[in-house]
Protein backbone atom coordinates (compact mmCIF):
# COMPACT_ATOMS: atom_id res chain seq x y z
CA UNK A 1 0.00 0.00 0.00
CA UNK A 2 3.10 2.44 0.97
CA UNK A 3 5.41 0.80 -1.31
CA UNK A 4 6.83 3.88 -2.68
CA UNK A 5 6.83 5.97 0.30
CA UNK A 6 8.71 3.26 2.25
CA UNK A 7 11.63 2.83 -0.62
CA UNK A 8 11.79 6.38 -0.27
CA UNK A 9 12.42 6.13 3.57
CA UNK A 10 14.83 3.36 3.54
CA UNK A 11 15.60 0.08 5.50
CA UNK A 12 16.80 1.97 8.44
CA UNK A 13 14.04 4.64 8.97
CA UNK A 14 11.16 1.96 8.45
CA UNK A 15 13.33 -0.21 11.02
CA UNK A 16 12.80 2.33 13.50
CA UNK A 17 8.98 3.09 12.26
CA UNK A 18 8.90 -0.93 13.48
CA UNK A 19 10.60 -0.57 16.82
CA UNK A 20 8.42 2.57 17.52
CA UNK A 21 5.68 0.16 16.68
CA UNK A 22 6.48 -2.67 19.07
CA UNK A 23 6.98 -0.09 21.88
CA UNK A 24 3.04 0.90 20.99
CA UNK A 25 2.02 -2.46 21.08
CA UNK A 26 3.51 -2.91 24.62
CA UNK A 27 2.06 0.41 25.47
CA UNK A 28 -1.81 -1.13 24.87
CA UNK A 29 -0.59 -4.48 26.17
CA UNK A 30 0.07 -2.69 29.55
CA UNK A 31 -3.34 -0.66 29.03
CA UNK A 32 -5.63 -3.34 28.59
CA UNK A 33 -7.36 -2.38 25.79
CA UNK A 34 -7.98 -5.01 23.58
CA UNK A 35 -8.97 -2.78 21.25
CA UNK A 36 -6.20 -0.96 20.95
CA UNK A 37 -4.06 -3.96 21.57
CA UNK A 38 -5.61 -5.11 17.87
CA UNK A 39 -4.65 -2.33 16.43
CA UNK A 40 -1.10 -2.25 17.33
CA UNK A 41 -0.58 -6.30 16.41
CA UNK A 42 -2.02 -4.74 12.73
CA UNK A 43 0.84 -1.94 12.81
CA UNK A 44 3.56 -4.26 13.90
CA UNK A 45 2.89 -6.76 11.09
CA UNK A 46 2.77 -3.91 8.83
CA UNK A 47 5.40 -2.41 9.54
CA UNK A 48 7.59 -5.98 9.46
CA UNK A 49 6.00 -6.75 5.87
CA UNK A 50 6.88 -3.00 4.65
CA UNK A 51 10.61 -3.16 6.34
CA UNK A 52 11.03 -6.72 4.37
CA UNK A 53 9.22 -5.24 1.40
CA UNK A 54 11.85 -2.44 1.16
CA UNK A 55 14.75 -4.64 1.52
CA UNK A 56 13.64 -7.63 -0.88
CA UNK A 57 12.81 -9.80 1.15
CA UNK A 58 9.63 -11.93 0.98
CA UNK A 59 8.26 -12.40 4.99
CA UNK A 60 6.17 -15.31 3.96
CA UNK A 61 9.13 -17.51 2.34
CA UNK A 62 11.38 -16.10 5.78
CA UNK A 63 8.70 -17.60 8.29
CA UNK A 64 8.15 -21.03 5.62
CA UNK A 65 12.06 -21.38 5.41
CA UNK A 66 12.67 -21.63 8.88
CA UNK A 67 9.19 -22.88 10.79
CA UNK A 68 7.32 -24.84 8.12
CA UNK A 69 6.40 -28.16 9.72
CA UNK A 70 9.84 -27.96 12.25
CA UNK A 71 11.40 -27.04 15.17
CA UNK A 72 14.07 -24.80 14.38
CA UNK A 73 16.24 -26.04 17.27
CA UNK A 74 15.31 -30.38 16.70
CA UNK A 75 14.36 -30.33 12.90
CA UNK A 76 11.26 -32.10 13.72
CA UNK A 77 7.69 -31.06 14.01
CA UNK A 78 5.97 -30.84 17.15
CA UNK A 79 2.54 -32.34 16.19
CA UNK A 80 3.66 -36.23 15.43
CA UNK A 81 3.60 -36.00 11.69
CA UNK A 82 6.20 -37.06 9.81
CA UNK A 83 7.96 -34.47 9.18
CA UNK B 1 4.10 -25.44 17.72
CA UNK B 2 5.30 -23.85 20.79
CA UNK B 3 2.17 -23.02 22.43
CA UNK B 4 1.77 -24.71 25.60
CA UNK B 5 5.24 -22.87 26.73
CA UNK B 6 4.14 -19.79 25.51
CA UNK B 7 1.07 -19.84 27.66
CA UNK B 8 3.10 -20.49 30.52
CA UNK B 9 5.48 -17.74 29.85
CA UNK B 10 2.67 -15.43 29.79
CA UNK B 11 2.00 -11.97 27.65
CA UNK B 12 5.30 -10.08 29.39
CA UNK B 13 7.55 -12.89 28.84
CA UNK B 14 6.63 -13.44 25.02
CA UNK B 15 6.36 -9.57 24.62
CA UNK B 16 10.19 -9.55 26.14
CA UNK B 17 11.09 -12.01 23.91
CA UNK B 18 9.54 -10.23 20.62
CA UNK B 19 11.84 -6.93 21.73
CA UNK B 20 14.70 -9.19 22.11
CA UNK B 21 14.07 -10.55 18.52
CA UNK B 22 13.31 -6.81 16.51
CA UNK B 23 16.81 -6.00 18.16
CA UNK B 24 18.12 -8.96 17.27
CA UNK B 25 16.74 -8.19 13.29
CA UNK B 26 18.44 -4.61 13.62
CA UNK B 27 21.54 -6.00 14.22
CA UNK B 28 21.25 -8.56 11.29
CA UNK B 29 20.61 -5.28 9.06
CA UNK B 30 23.66 -3.76 9.72
CA UNK B 31 25.58 -6.50 9.05
CA UNK B 32 23.97 -6.79 5.87
CA UNK B 33 24.29 -10.67 6.29
CA UNK B 34 21.04 -11.69 4.22
CA UNK B 35 20.61 -14.90 5.27
CA UNK B 36 20.44 -13.99 9.01
CA UNK B 37 18.42 -10.97 8.04
CA UNK B 38 15.93 -13.48 6.12
CA UNK B 39 16.22 -15.75 9.85
CA UNK B 40 15.37 -12.86 12.31
CA UNK B 41 12.66 -11.99 9.97
CA UNK B 42 10.94 -15.12 10.33
CA UNK B 43 11.63 -14.78 14.37
CA UNK B 44 10.16 -11.70 14.51
CA UNK B 45 7.37 -12.69 13.08
CA UNK B 46 6.99 -16.27 14.85
CA UNK B 47 7.52 -14.13 18.33
CA UNK B 48 4.74 -11.65 17.50
CA UNK B 49 2.51 -14.56 16.33
CA UNK B 50 3.26 -16.49 19.79
CA UNK B 51 2.60 -13.19 21.61
CA UNK B 52 -0.78 -12.58 19.73
CA UNK B 53 -1.81 -16.21 20.46
CA UNK B 54 -1.19 -16.62 24.40
CA UNK B 55 -3.92 -13.53 24.53
CA UNK B 56 -5.96 -14.64 22.36
CA UNK B 57 -5.50 -12.22 19.62
CA UNK B 58 -5.87 -13.52 15.83
CA UNK B 59 -2.71 -11.70 14.12
CA UNK B 60 -4.48 -12.14 10.46
CA UNK B 61 -7.82 -10.76 11.68
CA UNK B 62 -6.53 -7.87 13.15
CA UNK B 63 -3.96 -7.56 10.01
CA UNK B 64 -7.33 -7.44 7.39
CA UNK B 65 -9.88 -5.29 9.92
CA UNK B 66 -7.05 -2.14 9.93
CA UNK B 67 -5.88 -2.47 6.34
CA UNK B 68 -7.49 -4.72 4.02
CA UNK B 69 -8.23 -2.49 0.90
CA UNK B 70 -8.25 0.50 2.68
CA UNK B 71 -5.25 3.28 4.23
CA UNK B 72 -6.41 3.48 8.28
CA UNK B 73 -5.72 6.91 7.93
CA UNK B 74 -8.29 8.24 5.03
CA UNK B 75 -10.28 5.31 4.34
CA UNK B 76 -9.49 4.58 0.72
CA UNK B 77 -7.66 1.80 -1.04
CA UNK B 78 -4.47 3.69 -2.70
CA UNK B 79 -4.46 0.89 -5.44
CA UNK B 80 -7.60 2.63 -7.06
CA UNK B 81 -10.58 0.60 -7.04
CA UNK B 82 -13.32 1.01 -5.44
CA UNK B 83 -13.37 0.24 -1.82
Amino acid sequence: MYLQRDLERGAKGNYDWLVDEVGELGEALDSNNMEAVQKEFADVLAWLASLANTIGVDLETAALEKYKHKCPKCGHCPCGCSF
